[in-house]
């Protein structure tokens, strides 16, 4: 067991790095060459190297500047994702510093009356209670103080302590939770209601559009909707296949060449028009005319069936009728004309809109087996590569080396650090696995994704890290372990095991906590990256803007992180409530950290308004089943094992909980009330009656692709509609009006 | 162990007894005198007994009869949810007689090839095998042509004989479900489709409208509708409270009996107006004008808001706008103007209209505990009932009693039949019990109310009658004992068990089964009550009619017994085949009996159009996994635990069958695509433009005590809309026009 001694000095190591971070941060971000660094979204000055001494005094100075700005500013700074992101850290603290005063109220008295551990424990503990008691502590001598009447009180009051405190931790952070989702929820309304006008609130996403004998994928389109919503349909945009994009592009960009060559040559000896042969590269096969040729070829591959998928962005004239598509199904064949809110557009994913809907469900299958065996098998192929990696494998392979090998600093190289260097790649490489289990399992938009993968990587670390570290062995011998073992047996086992590892917790906590959090606002990897790239690649300003990356939060593998310390704190708080201090300090810090990060660094993609929520909800709920089923084990392994029925409520009414915030909450986060829709329909039509939705539309949801090339769309039909404000394509042959227009004033 | 001579003789009292049952049967409903009880849906004749004696010789001629009916006349004759309901029946058929005809098939080459088991077993089972082997067959000598290679192939080919067969077996079960789910999606669209004109097709149901201070209620909604469908609102009928209304209306009939008395009263002598006394009973308190105050306390009742819930059924122009209602959020806030669509009129349960919305979560968690409790501790209350009901219970209770105790007869009378008669009580009230707790939950029609409690009933069977016949011991020590073992324990227990209770089952399926369904033919309990009230009640033809209750097919209490077939049919298949022909005889039986009765006998209270079918489908499935988790079981007790792993893909292979299922098919029962929605009202508006829709609606929805009542309804609003064909209220001034008129008349 880890004394006191041990946990103070990792507590000074890691306390001390976190200062000599923060210091060189300090240092660092007052230097106007780093600017593009720390505060990539805020304007640059010109100077190379801060030579104001007296703003060196001030190193914390940032950490009031970052908490100062109000957080309905920095929802309009950042985004709404952003700032609730960073009230995650928010609601840790809420939880867990009550936790600690109380935690903290209750062990005075026992330290001013002056009684030991000795005292109490002869009066109430049997002699295997004694050694128990005493393995559940850090260290029985130093941290005599710390013993908390929460751990005593199961054994003077067997029944009502434990149930007493888990009942007291579960409420509060019902109370809190329940809190703070409503507060969430409203905020996402009130930012959805406050936002501009954006095509996504107009816009639904069909799929599966089933094949039409007589029409093509675009008529059949418009008179679906055209008779399914007659009031409300405006226009469509249908999808591109993106791997077949790419060579379409090219494709027409060499016919247009072609063409224009050919109009060129016409033009300049107008006399006899130009001809080409249909064969292999136009040397042999029939002569047909040049220009009509290329025209008809290009033609055609702008309307190449092939390149059209089955899937459109279907746009309505009202938020009003897009919210009723978005909600209702279409078809009676539920697998045909899906309907859902579409993604914003830069958040949607494209290459996943071409996967038919079939074969969604047996994707999913497949990647569910494959993340159990990821999960639980994950170290079979690393056990491998490590046992390839070590100096006998090595040897086997290329034997020429071994001379090399016999060297002594390369050996102890070898031995020392290779084998844990699989097992390291694969930890980085985790979230990118995981990130690409979600696009296969095809999801359309960038937010979703992140939000899927961030689910894969929790349950990696609940498995791995969690009961890992708790149950030594790997998961799959943890796994078997525990399926021999009896149903009751399992919390038991895992439960007495909890109180052991709290050092080993407290350390962890520390080491990736704290100075993860401390190195983050370094930014040691951008850094570095930047002044390199500044000193060898950057030639203009515009070079210089893309040598920066300013990053992103990267929910998908942060957030399970941060719910891992709400586990860690509420699996202990009853337990071995010495550690929440250090969590404490960890959720405060990170907030101050992550505020500051998001104020002037973090550049997000996409935001979705909150909608990741509901995850992180669950998943704190989750920690809190966890934990009780654990007290649970633990108190049936004490004498107290009377008080595990009553214990039972907890679970219980945690899932009730679960539910009731489902039903009052979740909606706000996945459907889309009628009300507001209205409500905002009928603002913007008396406030801009004029505007022209359907331009404003047109271009919403091209393909990226498309977006700097005047390729063609196919028009769409209802174009008759008289549409008062700009000219439609068809009066001004096909051409835009504008330059025809300046063309006519020229030359008049 | 049972013999096979047990068994036959088991099997030749059933059969004897459905056989009396039959003979009964076909005696009794050859009188026409019984015509009421075994023919309600059809016309009756007068005679009394049938002295055509040859129609007694043909006394099975109703099969043939009961068979013959087309499936859609069938449909429209006892609608598409008695229809649906004799196809579980059939569902039965098709999975098992595959199952049995393959089981058999194996049979004879071992049969013929005069190998005895001992010959076989001694090539590869060791002796531990033999007992086992011994114990899983009815009886050795016996049965020995019923052993199948099923079980043999697990000693022979370990790996994969089970494995195989429960592939094959779950794979036919896949196809059947599959296809059954698919054609019952299609019966419910074209049902739904070719129905006629019904009130629920354009109405929803409204719950939790907020109050708003300046509004009553009726406005509210009007307002709500009128700014948020504008295109669609058409008009809506409140729900008054139940427990409210009927003291309304009590009080309502005494003042117009009041003001009828005083109206009476003023037009005999006209110069003077009648007074009364605001006070007690009219003898005290001010003197007042008597026709005005009781007209306008007469007018107070009728807009009581205490009557008026904040609940409604809002009726819309076309179907379409009823399914956008039904399947949107209305508001922001996802507990206030929660829609669905409204049940059936007749389906509606009108009680539970009035609870509100943040009660439900509550009730739905009491409810579910008192589950768990009902399930798993049903027998304390019982049992300490039965402990009173013995002997010496009784003469403690009352000792005076105690001579007449020792009378052998009464003695053995009470220690025989009394503690049985708790058990079986509490099982008879069981279904009611079920019921009022699904009422509790608060759903709204009866067809969810039959279908919770029918989830309700099957959990009680699968634990009770399923593991507690298997497992013996109350539920609560199994429970216990289920705990207390390693989790890959349970499978086995429960897995080695069930082999030995194959001879209980088989004598469960003839008495429950068999002579179950023979007694229901008979309708011995009708058939008594019938004539009793026929001979002592009955003066009327209306009273005949009334005092016949045809009966329903009881889906609450009756889809769970087929259920519990459907489980031991799959549980056995792969382990004791010789169960399968016992089933497959009950599906065939009670298919033809069934649709019999359906035919001549049963009156649905309400149609839901098949709504249970994804309920059945879903407990096939649990069935299904049961009872692969049970062959894992057995195979790891055998030597064949190498195939174990193999088996787990069978239990994920069912889950994605299900989730496939699921959004398949299950969208089309709880969904209202807008399609077909649509596709009726254009197609209705082009048959029929002049139907006045409100006019039908207006009284669709009105409370059931209000039905033969004249109580004015709170007038909508929109009244003022032109309504070519009615002349509306107000211009009518506040009177039916009619009476109005004819009074003019008389009177000019």
């Amino acid at each position: 067991m880890a004394t006191v001694r041990d946990i103070s000095l990792a507590a000074a190591i890691n306390i001390f790095s976190a200062f000599i971070f923060l210091i060189l941060f300090a240092i660092l971000r007052l230097q106007p060459i780093n600017d593009r660094v720390y505060f990539p979204k805020w304007s640059f000055v010109t100077k190379f190297v801060n030579c104001d001494f007296k703003s060196y005094l001030r190193f914390l100075s940032w950490m009031p500047e970052a908490i100062k700005m109000p957080e309905l500013e920095l929802i309009d700074h950042a985004g709404l994702d952003s700032a609730v992101y960073i009230r995650i850290y928010l609601l840790g603290l809420k939880i867990f510093v009550p936790f600690m005063v109380f935690a903290l109220c209750i062990l005075v008295p026992f330290n001013c009356g002056g009684r030991s551990l000795e005292d109490l424990k002869d009066v109430t503990f049997s002699d295997i209670d004694k050694l128990q008691y005493q393995m559940w502590h850090l260290d029985q001598r130093g941290l005599t103080y710390f013993t908390l009447f929460i751990i005593i009180l199961p054994d003077t009051l067997p029944v009502l302590g434990p149930f007493g405190n888990g009942l007291c931790f579960s409420f509060w952070t019902f109370y809190v939770l329940y809190k703070e989702y409503k507060v969430i929820a409203f905020m996402r309304l009130r930012f959805l209601a406050s936002e501009r006008r954006r095509p996504d609130q107009f816009t639904v996403l069909v799929r599966n559009v089933p094949p039409d004998t007589d029409e093509t994928i675009n008529e059949h389109l418009e008179h679906f909707f055209c008779v399914n919503h007659p009031d409300h349909y405006l226009t469509h945009q249908v999808v591109y296949n993106a791997n077949y994009l790419s060579k379409l592009v090219e494709k027409k960009k060499k016919i247009q060449n072609w063409l224009d060559y050919y109009e060129i040559k016409y033009s300049k000896n107008s006399g006899k028009r130009p001809s080409t042969k249909t064969g292999f590269l136009g040397l042999c096969g029939k002569r047909v005319d040049a220009l009509e040729y290329y025209t008809q070829k290009l033609e055609r591959v702008i309307n190449d069936p092939k390149a059209i998928m089955p899937v459109a962005f279907v746009s309505f004239k009202t938020r009003w009728g897009a919210a009723v598509c978005a909600q209702t199904q279409q078809s009676s064949n539920p697998t045909l004309w899906l309907t859902e809110w579409a993604p914003e557009p830069c958040d949607v994913y494209w290459p996943n809109l071409a996967i038919p809907y079939v074969k969604l469900t047996i994707r999913r299958l497949i990647m569910a087996v494959a993340l159990f065996f990821l999960t639980f098998f994950f170290m079979i192929p690393i056990a491998f590569v490590q046992s390839l990696a070590s100096l006998e494998g090595i040897e086997r392979v290329v034997p020429f080396l071994s001379p090399i090998m016999e060297i002594k600093v390369i050996k102890s190289f070898i031995q020392g650090f290779l084998p844990g260097i699989a097992l390291k790649i694969f930890l980085i490489l985790l979230p990118k696995i995981l990130m690409t289990m979600s696009k296969i399992e095809g999801f359309v938009s960038l937010s979703t994704l992140e939000r899927r993968s961030a689910a894969k990587y929790y349950l990696f670390i609940l498995v791995n890290v969690f009961l890992g570290s708790i149950i030594t062995g790997t998961a799959f011998e943890q796994l078997n372990s525990l399926i021999k073992q009896s149903a009751s047996n399992i919390p038991i086992t895992v439960g007495v095991a909890i109180p052991l590892k709290a050092t080993f917790f407290i350390t962890y906590i520390m080491v990736d906590g704290w100075s993860g959090v401390a190195a983050e606002i370094l930014r040691v990897k951008p850094l570095i990256m930047y002044h390199l790239r500044n000193t060898f690649i950057v030639k203009t300003e515009q070079d210089r803007q893309q040598a920066m990356d300013p990053g992103s939060l990267e929910f998908a593998s942060s957030e399970p992180r941060i719910q891992f310390y709400f586990l860690l704190g509420l699996v202990y708080s009853v337990v071995t409530p010495i550690l929440l201090p250090f969590i404490v300090i960890f959720f405060g810090f990170a907030y101050v950290v992550f505020r500051h990060q998001i104020i002037n660094v973090y550049h997000q993609q996409y935001e979705s308004g909150a909608a990741f929520w509901p995850d992180v909800h669950r998943r704190i709920l989750y920690a809190m089943i966890i934990s009780q089923i654990l007290l649970m084990g633990l108190m049936t392994s004490k004498k107290a094992s009377d008080s595990t029925p009553l214990l039972l409520v907890l679970p219980i009414l945690t899932v009730w909980f679960h539910v009731l915030c489902k039903t009052r909450f979740e909606p706000a986060f996945v459907k889309f009330p009628l009300q507001d829709a209205m409500v905002r329909d009928t603002l913007e039509r008396a406030t801009d009656p004029a505007f022209n939705l359907k331009a404003y539309l047109h271009e919403a949801y091209i393909h990226p692709v498309f977006k700097n090339d005047n390729i063609e769309q196919p028009a769409a039909m209802d174009e008759e509609e008289s549409n008062p404000l700009v000219r439609t394509r068809r009066s001004s042959h096909n051409t835009a009006s504008g330059p025809v227009k300046h063309g006519f004033e020229f030359g008049s």
